[in-house]
């Protein structure tokens, strides 16, 4: 690969994101988006939401579109949510898994897009394990091509943020008063990031970020939360409980963390732990899920979970991103 | 993966297949099938079927529905076959290979099925290594959600036992007046249960399986069929004559089959061994084929055979099998 | 895998490309291919662009028909192609990698090759390491089955070679006055065979083939050639120079050549070694670039460079081949 241009800030990731006409033309931060916007995206993606047991939303807006799935970290979930998303909405969609192949010949990132690119694919969706790399990518791609961010490094995801917060729209009244808390291995989390960013933006009540100490955010790349330690503080009252999953080989490492039973009892978001959440509080995970670990089965497959409820709103809410981007290119 | 619930019975497993108003739901097992419900399901396949060298049938009866391949097991024929069956007839196909992100990540077999779900997946067809997990999932999944068997440890591979008997039809009269051999490594064998258990149902005429004595089966678990270690007694006057694929690495270590040539001596289908087969008995092979271990090469590709026919049936009978969940599910 | 039979001479390879009526069935190999047909097939791919930024060409001349990507050696650009290319022509595509699977299991090419042709695969789209193996493919198959070979060996890569000539049609008046410069490992190089033949059929001015002397062709497979390890001459004048891939590995194994930077100086196509070309010369690549080792990226991203263009036309053409084999089967 070629080096990495050092990344500018990040109001300027997020202005790249809009066409001279204020349209979205590619996602790849939840950061500095108009609340207008993001509001609109969530109400589209409400229309790609059919009845449980129903058949799926489906219609023909990107037919004769190409959507290329640019996966250079494994993924099932996210991998299959955008593939489904793209497929209902008619368009061919062109998997690839980049570590086996063109990585191995040690092509550059840019080699492998302008291929695509030359290739007329669309849109690009791109996980990556680097920051930087969806928007260094944005950067160097033709007007015609969208850059979808499905995942990069501890920084973003932004399709995770967008269908996190619909999940909790769809539950309560209003973010004004709403606490939200989010708990777990906060300082590698891009979901954290992202779904903090969608909170604020929609003017959350209280945002609580928990998580052991060693595991605790920058308070600088979460302006305005509450950053925390105590989980039974932290949970106190909360609306939303979101747990995060941790990487199992973390937890030998962690200050005062020996093993997995002293992290699910001081860290587990457990029928015992949301006791101190509000009576009506929900649960919320992104998977893949650790059980016993991060969360307590029980607790997750509960009345009061509505984790695969955001596995659904998922697939919607990239429906919802690949028409509007299409949209885009088609008012060029 | 979470502990797996210990099997039930069989006939549990059979009577799990079908909803409340008898109609196919899931595909686990043959064992237990309706003799009715699996004629039928042989007629539908035939409709799916075209002249050689013709385009293949096609139709739009899965058009909107999700087929999920979920390969826990590495496979290329069975999975290239659903795979086509599923596109055929209309539906979204989504490949996923497990081995290689979920199961890495450590999410429980069900969370997968849950995801899976929740994205509006409406058929899951799954391979896996371990006795119980199509069964296991099917008792998991909500009402709209249809599981179907693609190979399960040594225990049962319905659409393969399908489209054994259905090839069988298509060269033979009647079921009654037959006698078919299976040769090779029966204990091993998923394709030699579910085969069996269909011409079982069937009324064959006479069920031989014919193996070195190490990898017979439990005689129990396969009532009614003539068990031997002999190839010539054992294929005297068959009608159909079907060899097992036999890993190589187990052969150094059978009693009295020190290596490879003594294995095709001794249970080898080939055209010396034929000879005392009937003159016009058949010859299968579920594949891939080792040529020259279990089966001689120029017999495979000579008139006897018909184990290019049996890959042809195998598309037919998985989009047979497609239409009739997707017939369930429609009528719900 | 068994033995593959000795390869017959390469005149026979062309002819059994062609059916009966002449009509192309296979595309194996770009030696001894008619004049008349290849200029079709240039003209055919034409009709397959579209203007830059705007949507791909598209028609349903291959629904109902199957095509399957048979990789046995990875790739991710070609299969990529095939894949888009038989997308937008409608057809049913199967992506199988043939590595993780059928080979572990010890199957014979020849035995995939049934079973997939048993599923009523129309187009089989192969790639393999070993020479002969598509045209070995192609003497077994039915009649209804086209092999398309999609790299062989360092033997042949006949649509890079008509993605080539197409390319420097597109740029130039008339091969008959074109020089053409090919620059790298000639020896291990597919592509330059195909391209080198391409261009001899249409009657090319002069072609040089220029690499360091231990990885010159074999003259005689390159009847009519320039061969010289002198890249300062070989490209003097040139109207096309075209850079190889070199496999890093490779370089400190060469005479003369103990590192990159030595291979660069020497070999490199850049802007100190393209002003010993003409002024309106262009520079060509068929991917995936080593940058700094065979060609230099701003060279390559530069106004001169036409690569991109060759990866569109690699699709128009996969297109117009598909478009052509589906039509010789249609009229049999």
């Amino acid at each position: 690969m070629n080096a990495i241009e050092p990344r500018t800030d990040l109001q300027d990731e997020a202005s790249l994101q809009l066409d001279a006409n204020g349209k979205l033309r590619h996602l790849l931060t939840l950061k500095g988006l108009d609340k207008g916007l993001l509001i609109d995206m969530l109400d589209d993606a409400e229309g790609y939401l059919t009845a449980p047991g129903s058949q799926p939303a489906r219609s023909r807006v990107l037919a004769g579109r190409t959507v290329a799935n640019l996966f250079f970290e494994a993924s099932t979930r996210t991998r299959a949510s955008f593939d489904l998303a793209g497929k209902r909405l008619g368009a061919d969609v062109l998997n690839l898994d980049v570590n086996t192949s063109s990585r191995k010949k040690g092509e550059s990132i840019l080699d492998t897009i302008y291929t695509l690119e030359a290739m007329q694919v669309d849109v690009m969706v791109v996980r990556d394990a680097s920051a930087g790399v969806p928007a260094y990518i944005a950067r160097h791609v033709l007007d015609h091509v969208s850059i979808l961010n499905a995942g990069e490094s501890d920084v973003s995801h932004p399709t995770q943020g967008l269908l996190d917060v619909l999940t909790i729209r769809q539950h309560k009244d209003s973010f004004e008063n709403l606490a939200v808390a989010i708990v777990g291995d906060i300082r590698h989390s891009r979901v954290a990031m992202s779904t903090s960013q969608a909170l604020t933006t929609l003017g959350v009540g209280e945002l609580r970020l928990i998580s052991p100490a060693v595991l605790a955010p920058d308070p600088e790349s979460v302006p305005g939360a509450i950053i925390s330690d105590n989980l039974k503080e932290g949970i106190r009252d909360a609306d939303v409980v979101m747990a995060l999953r941790i990487q199992r080989e973390r937890i030998g490492n962690l200050d005062g963390i020996p093993g997995i039973d002293e992290y699910f009892a001081n860290f587990g978001i457990s029928h015992e732990s949301m006791m101190h959440a509000k009576p009506d509080a929900i649960v919320m995970h992104p998977g893949p899920m650790n059980r016993g670990i991060e969360i307590e089965g029980s607790l997750a497959d509960g009345p009061r979970s509505v984790i695969t409820r955001q596995v659904t709103n998922g697939v919607a809410v990239r429906m919802a991103v690949l028409d509007r981007v299409g949209k885009t290119m088609a008012a060029r």
